[in-house]
């Protein structure tokens, strides 16, 4: 049993070594890749189902593109080749030989998709085209970070066509949205949703959403983002159709994701110093079951009585686990499970059997009670829903009350902004050098608000254009 | 309305055309790369979650792997390197970088997954240990044919690793005994599960299982491989054990894989010559309603019986469409439906309603019927339960029927076995010469069977060691 390091003085230590200490994943031999173990891919999965359901609900189709790209493909829209060339992998060699045009690993597949929708849109009929794709890409990371930055990842990619500008905008909104409910629903994550400041857009977007979240140690954390795009990837592919109209013309486009590092904003939300805690929703398993077996205890009616309870909670729905393993120690079992974050555990021993009762011991809030064995699926359904209620409730207020600043000079306050962090909500001129002077404290513009409470810039007192919130970031 | 080409006289050009006709898939940009579209990916999706129920239900945990493996791993283990190194691609540049070793794109993941497993092997009580990955692989294939052989493809991966050699091969059979079942009872497919011969077996195998189905055309299908691996590979990666009387040891593995490649054998087992037959179990919608409006009709009632009886389908589990588009006649529409294949169609009238029934159109035989809506759910479940039955009733005739010949010399047959194909079951002496006659009538040894019903060798009169099934094969 290693101890974490201290989530409080040590945040980035702690965060890594929970990482593979909880065997969400392992190191893998290729640089800035991780290996997800079972346990994490369990998470991601759970994920993966529900952000399915959403996207097919909103009438979304999956589909599946090509991993190589043509090199050329990068190339024909200008913005986005800037943003891409630098990480790209690149295969020089295939089948034995040198090949005349290299091929990109995708980095993201705008490119490749939208040469097919080219081919697939005609008429306004064809339109929308909506898209999705669940998928891995290769950026070259010059700075991994196990989930949050990985130089392989895995996400889904939604690329729709759209006849006006109105349609795809909405679709932007609509997909940003989809995504805030899905994290504050299912993985208990509040977040700020809003548009990202012209120099923090994907390379090729008029208009990028993010919805950004603070982690417990005051750094927010994009959590995904949904772009408008520019016209110019239409023009650049090609893709033309015949409007209602009979005049030919461009569709409009877009494309949104999301990714495994949602695993990451898991662990540096919720996570405390014992370990990961999971929100009900996104568990794996969200009961575990100890028998507690001493010496003279009648082990095959305790493991009965076990079995008893691990059925009726299956039955009613509940993923559970029993942890039987004879070789362990019940204190090495709730170590385990408290540093895998199983929201409940459930103690069973021979003097709860005589009292028709169980220990439930809560991951999140520690409280252990014992409750009675009848209508147990019905209180253990009801902890499962208050924990999850609390764990978002518990964020929401942290980033409310303690995470988040109004400052009308920024730099005046940068020694709260560096030890403490979060997010400062200020004005902002949208000049390009106050971006350069915020850069110095190491903060970014996470997003650019509607609101305007402030009159001035926080750098230079030029008038402001709009609220922005400022942090450090992963 | 394109007609595809005649399916008896010209099976390989209505393959190819059925598959980008029927919306499965789409040419790529990419050398030898499909792109699948939405209808396609939905056939894939439901093989992959049935199939991963039963990975699942045979105690293995889905994990994933880096995509891109340092090229030195490939080299680990001579015959492994032998069979997959002209085929891998291979990333040289990263990062805008020249990389000091390159990596290749996973062509399987023996190599990578083998090394992390010798991370967290340590002792008999981490065995088995079994795994599984979903994903992309890229072979660089000179001939590629949509779906059966493609550059980039999607499979599923197991991976295991056991105390004995015993338990291995147990393993091998269970995964292989999966597939047979997963394909006979979803896809209507039957298959002949057995040994392949020594020269066919996986690089780096000392025994490879397949199960092989049987086209219209007479040609055999590789459905999948269930692999025993050498004992080299633990060896290469320094992957060892403590055994039980605390000696160490070295694990035993296993590898298997089924792929995008069913898809292919769906079409080429059901197909016909309006196109796709999809058995209901797999199909993406299981049925299509067509409303069908004549001039005076009430179109507001037509629709809304048409709503009525979705609902009820969609209540009763069945995957209903409803395909209500003005722009097209319903003569159109059956086209479109026949050639992607949903099982049943249903059209509703004025004079159905009236009548309070429904006229439903079997996709396979092509009977059409008038049932009474009462029920009706489950009369349609109770017609896509015999279609499924119906389709493999017919593939299992046909294989047994016409596409199995015994023969004592194959060599007298070369005109029955060039023209109609099928398996050929014969004797075989184990000899590379015998093989390459084989070779000379484009046929391959398939498999080899449990029995010996032939004393001689097909080719050259000695001892038979054991009956083979010999084809030609895609």
């Amino acid at each position: 049993m290693t101890k974490l390091p201290d989530i409080t003085s040590n945040f980035s230590e702690w965060y890594n070594e929970l990482v593979y200490a909880s065997e969400l994943a392992d190191h893998s031999p290729v640089r800035g890749s991780l290996v997800i173990r079972p346990y994490g891919n369990a998470i991601w999965e759970l994920m993966q189902k529900r952000l399915d359901e959403r996207i097919k609900a909103t009438g979304h189709q999956n589909a599946l593109f090509p991993l190589l790209i043509p090199q050329s493909f990068l190339y024909k829209e200008a913005e986005h080749v800037q943003g891409f060339a630098p990480e790209v992998a690149v295969v020089t060699y295939a089948g034995g030989k040198e090949l005349e045009e290299p091929y990109i690993v995708r980095p993201t597949s705008e490119t490749i998709i939208h040469h097919m929708f080219a081919r697939w849109i005609k008429s306004w009929r064809d339109l929308p085209l909506k898209i999705n794709q669940w998928a891995n890409v290769v950026r070259w990371e010059m700075r991994p970070r196990p989930f949050v930055r990985t130089t392989e990842f895995f996400w889904q990619e939604g690329h729709t066509a759209h006849e006006t500008q109105e349609q795809a905008h909405e679709e932007v909104i609509c997909m940003l949205n989809e995504y805030v409910e899905f994290c504050r629903d299912y993985l208990a994550i509040p977040s700020v949703a809003a548009r990202k400041p012209a120099h923090e857009r994907f390379p090729g977007a008029v208009e990028t959403y993010t919805f950004e979240s603070m982690m417990q140690d005051g750094k927010a954390l994009q959590m995904g983002t949904s772009h408008l795009l520019s016209q110019t990837f239409a023009h650049a592919f090609d893709m033309k159709f015949q409007d209602t109209q009979g005049n030919v013309a461009y569709p409009w486009l877009t494309s949104w994701a999301v990714t495994t590092r949602l695993v990451g904003a898991l662990i540096m939300v919720h996570g405390d110093q014992k370990g990961l805690v999971i929100p009900p929703m996104i568990a794996p398993y969200q009961v575990v079951i100890i028998p507690i077996i001493k010496k003279n205890d009648s082990e095959s009616r305790i493991l009965a009585a076990v079995e008893r309870i691990k059925e009726s909670l299956h039955h009613a729905g509940i993923r559970v686990l029993v942890d039987a393993d004879q070789t362990k120690t019940p204190g090495t079992k709730f170590y385990e499970w408290e540093l895998k974050g199983v929201p409940l555990r459930i103690e069973i021993g021979e003097r709860d059997i005589e009292k028709d009762s169980v220990i439930i011991v809560n991951r999140s809030t520690g409280e252990k009670k014992s409750i009675s064995c009848e209508n147990s699926a019905q209180t253990i359904q009801d902890e499962l829903r208050a924990m999850q209620n609390h764990l978002l409730r518990k964020a929401e207020d942290r980033l409310v009350q303690e995470q988040w600043q109004k400052v009308e000079k920024i730099m005046k306050e940068t020694v709260l902004f560096e030890e403490k962090g979060g997010f400062f909500q200020t004005g902002w001129c949208t000049n390009a050098s106050c971006v350069a002077m915020i850069k110095e404290i190491k903060g970014t513009i996470r997003c650019v608000l509607d609101e305007r409470t402030f009159e001035q810039c926080t750098i230079c007192d030029q008038k402001s254009e709009a609220d922005v919130l400022i942090a450090k970031a992963y």
